[in-house]
């Protein structure tokens, strides 16, 4: 059996950043949390950590942190039944989770705000914001419990359940339309256009099938109202999804490019098998908020 | 005098986040990347890089890259007065900038748009969002030309323009304040609280300022717009920007908690000493337009 003492510490180091920092968290001093590693790693019988600043969990290190991640789930689990419905407003689950920008940005804070009567408990949430085609890694690396991607495949130990689709429409404003006088999709491989991050291939796989082009000059706008305030300015165009236009075209600020296309990216809710009911419960208040706001999956 | 060559390689694997994604930039083998990167070591007799994945520079790689950055705005500003304006259309100027969230969510997109009768040149931009406490850490490591953040303190070899205030209110949904029955400040101390991430320490000031007293209960939310979102759907109180809030309180979405009370957050603009007259043109038009949406410095 694992000392959980030891992942606890190694958590609380890659966590907090530090050791010391590491042993505030948990009252004990810095020396015992370099013990407790110092133990896990002859225990083992490699390093868990990087040294450096911030350190950094090693592959093994990755792997425990996981592990550690499941059990506390566990954990969460036995001790509902066990402590029944005593003090649980008192004493927050926190939940971390890893979601894209455009979920964060639109139905996903709607689907976190559990009705009253589905509670089993009060939550708080963590939350990242990673490239839907990326964020599953975070939960591979035991960083996070729940992943909203657009991954279809579960993890080792996970499992998956659909959301719907993300809807996104080549958008750019009347400004941009009008001083680059455009009257085809074919000029569109020669314009500005607007990516997310370095992960956000959405942009290319737009040229490449409506062109078979890559785009030629591209901002990089790393924030899903900013890409909005982007196209509204009249920087660039690039792929909105509908959840985020408002009512921007009836407004007259932004123009559906090429009316009839789109492209929709599904996405799923990453869980590990050893769900708690706490979570359980918000997985599906998230399914019922999805449905209503994504678009059905093909 | 440096040998750029040996420099452009470093920047290259930084950028690229690799050895052969380098050389593939560089129309180089590897081999040669490679050895460039000796060179410039044993030149400067110590490591520039710390070989890991993705590699990043030592301390003495981030100045070289800092250096480099400057040299580069340098050749921008000779380029351009040696080839006037013969074909500057058809080569955009990149322009690194690193800007806090909150700036990219708002106001900031429409200061990058230039109005033609001003424009130098055509910018492509690559943004990096980053926390406004930390976001000038970008700078001094050379990844970045620009960068707007709350630090007024120019860095080494760099100045500073002031652009405004971001005034932040303390606000949450209807549908909060009726669930906890807030009636005084004083509450909110216990209460959920929004906060972006580990850097934002705003809610902290906020509540040490009225009750003398540190948040109890945070939701972390790293996204602009999902703040926003979140403080709607209710899951906590926290300060938004004014400029974020629309007409979100006239149409009983949000409510204005503490009527009267702010936190002002100041933004300056940092820049080189070594300006290429493109990016001057760009700060005086960001100046302008910061100048209608912020408020002014106190």
């Amino acid at each position: 059996m694992i000392d959980y003492q030891l992942l606890d510490a190694l958590a609380a180091i890659v966590s907090e950043k530090g050791f010391e920092k590491a042993a505030k968290k948990l009252f004990i001093t810095q020396s015992a949390v370099s013990r407790r590693i110092h133990q896990l790693e002859s225990m083992i019988g490699e390093p868990v950590l990087i040294r450096k600043q911030p350190p950094k969990p090693t592959a093994i290190g990755k792997r425990l942190l996981n592990h550690l991640q499941q059990v506390r789930q566990l954990e969460v689990a036995l001790s509902i039944r066990s402590l029944a419905d005593e003090n649980l407003q008192d004493s927050p689950l926190t939940v971390k989770l890893a979601a894209n920008a455009d979920s964060l940005a639109t139905w996903l804070p709607e689907a976190l705000m559990l009705p009253k009567a589905e509670k089993v408990c009060d939550f708080r949430f963590e939350i990242i914001a990673e490239d839907q085609s990326i964020a599953l890694k975070r939960m591979k690396a035991g960083e996070v419990m729940v992943c909203i991607c657009s991954n279809e495949e579960p993890i080792n130990g996970g499992l998956v359940s659909a959301l719907g689709a993300f809807r996104y429409k080549v958008i750019a404003s009347p400004n941009f339309v009008k001083r680059h006088n455009i009257t085809s999709v074919e000029q569109l491989t020669e314009l500005p256009c607007l990516v997310y991050d370095e992960h956000d291939k959405l942009q290319h796989q737009l040229l490449n099938e409506l062109n078979k082009s890559v785009p030629k000059y591209t901002h990089i706008c790393p924030s899903s109202e900013g890409f909005k305030q982007a196209m509204i300015a009249g920087l660039g165009y690039g792929l909105l999804p509908t959840l985020q236009l408002g009512d921007a075209i009836e407004q007259g600020e932004l123009i559906d490019l090429v009316p009839g296309y789109f492209i929709d990216v599904p996405l799923y809710w990453h869980y590990w098998q050893t769900e708690s009911p706490q979570l359980k419960s918000l997985r599906n208040f998230a399914i019922k908020v999805a449905s209503n706001k994504l678009e059905t999956l093909a």
